[in-house]
């Protein structure tokens, strides 16, 4: 019996498995991938607190290097279903593994475009994330490719940093907030592409080069360093839980629980304003130590 | 006219830094002592995500390189006063500064016992954090100086992390909650010694050896590997705002609103229940998107 399953070996659950350790409880860590998780398809981190540049992979190492010297234990292993009661049971495919408290770490992933270079465009002009890529286009001219609230609310903050910011909106409006919208139309650094949808990505020495899009029947290239995709994203939930949702993401409370006692969230996979990484660390930390809390008082 | 200028530069008011620079604001971050604050004098950090383990000093000065790195404005002063309006006065001895907003992050202070060699024994047994520090403490026995609700607490934690866990109560009872200590007394590897005032921390090659204690005017010497001590703390709060309180510490929303609108606070000088420094980075964030927001509608 552990006394704490965590599953997703992301910075969250990474974190929340030191901190668990640190306080001498039975913590397993299960990530069905590679450690570190998303931060293995991050390219260039600047706003990382500690490293003035750091790769992607390089953080994630760092995280399993940090799993390995606490003797954390792991598998490297996918969950096939939860059962949850007074403890919850953990299916892996040949085994079945037994929790006082589980914390879901499982991340999101965004909605891609779909489009065939825009894996390897990664990091070298494709971004899902303004907030944490913005500073690779300082006076640049970027594209915003989405027709929602993160479109708008991206395109403003990119409007603040870039030479300019084109919109391309395949609808021919937006469905996010008025109110939004009217602070973008403010800037004059802004250009609203509607009914235009993204057909290609264009690359030239490895890098982006320009979009490719069809308005209106019409094909059109614009020049561009890069692509901002906001065309929304999925929480990957594990089947067999009944957990409260708000929208598409877990809804926990400040303590980061779910609504039942023994199950929390963390990370990527909750609902919250600002997918930070910092911010998915300090969700691990807040989980861990108040399910240690419990298990003191136990 | 400064978008903000951020008052302390630690972990959280360089975080908050960094993601207001990132936005291209116009930011100035002042510190009246070392970059990197009370990093400065922790030694031995475990449970910091990136780090398998990062000397305190040594965080702070990748911290300051980031600041470097990203242009950031800096001052090394003091503040001496705050004229708080539609937009904040910062004076300093010789010149007065003007901003949009106000990010307060001037940390607190640990009460120390004001024994000889307390400072010098920092990070060498003697800690004020025993959620950062236990992991050094696997299997010891320590002690625990305090009479409060945080000794009881930090104590319970050890518990669990330590051979055996001494607390050195001054008093003759805890201040703290009957609920907690109740909880401790159930562990069986707890002496509670009432009625005992730490006298001298005892030092033998460089680290803590013993502490001698006068209990009911007798004068004893416990061996012990760690001296946590909880005598309360003081937050470094900057006259001439009329912040709202929470105890002694800031009460702040849930950007890092102070009750004054254009004036956030950060870190370890707010009311919160953990103060880690991945939290501490996590306000920064927090209140940075949060002023970056508001900026971007102006």
């Amino acid at each position: 019996m552990y006394d704490c399953i965590i599953v997703g070996g992301g910075i969250a659950g990474i974190t929340a498995a030191i901190y668990l350790k640190n306080a001498n409880k039975k913590v397993l860590l299960i990530e069905k991938g590679t450690m570190g998780g998303i931060l293995n398809k991050i390219s260039r981190i600047k706003n990382y607190p500690g490293f003035t540049e750091i790769m992607g992979p390089d953080l994630a190492s760092n995280l399993y290097s940090q799993v390995k010297d606490n003797e954390i234990e792991y598998i490297l292993d996918t969950v096939i279903d939860i059962d949850h009661g007074k403890t919850n049971k953990v299916k892996l495919k040949d085994k079945e593994l037994e929790c006082k408290y589980l914390i879901l770490a499982t991340g999101k992933e965004a909605r891609k475009l779909g489009l065939p270079n825009e894996d390897e465009l990664l990091g070298k002009g494709v971004s899902y994330c303004a907030l944490c890529d913005s500073n690779f286009f300082k006076g640049k001219d970027v594209c915003v490719i989405g027709a929602g609230d993160s479109a708008i609310l991206e395109s403003l903050y990119l409007t603040n940093i870039c030479s300019h910011v084109t919109i391309l909106n395949k609808y021919p409006k937006f469905k996010g907030e008025a109110k939004m919208l009217k602070d973008l139309l403010k800037k004059d650094n802004v250009t609203i592409l509607y009914n235009s949808l993204t057909s290609s990505l264009n690359e030239k020495d490895g890098k982006l080069e320009s979009i490719t899009y069809t308005q209106d029947g019409e094909e059109k290239t614009i020049k561009t360093s890069g692509a901002f995709v906001y065309i929304g994203s999925t929480p990957n939930i594990l089947s067999g839980l009944d957990l409260e949702l708000d929208g598409k993401y877990l809804k926990v409370d400040s303590n980061m629980q779910t609504n039942l006692d023994n199950v929390y969230a963390i990370g990527d996979i909750i609902s919250k304003d600002l997918y930070q990484l910092i911010g998915a660390a300090n969700d691990g930390m807040i989980a861990a130590t108040s399910i240690i809390k419990k298990l003191n008082q136990e």
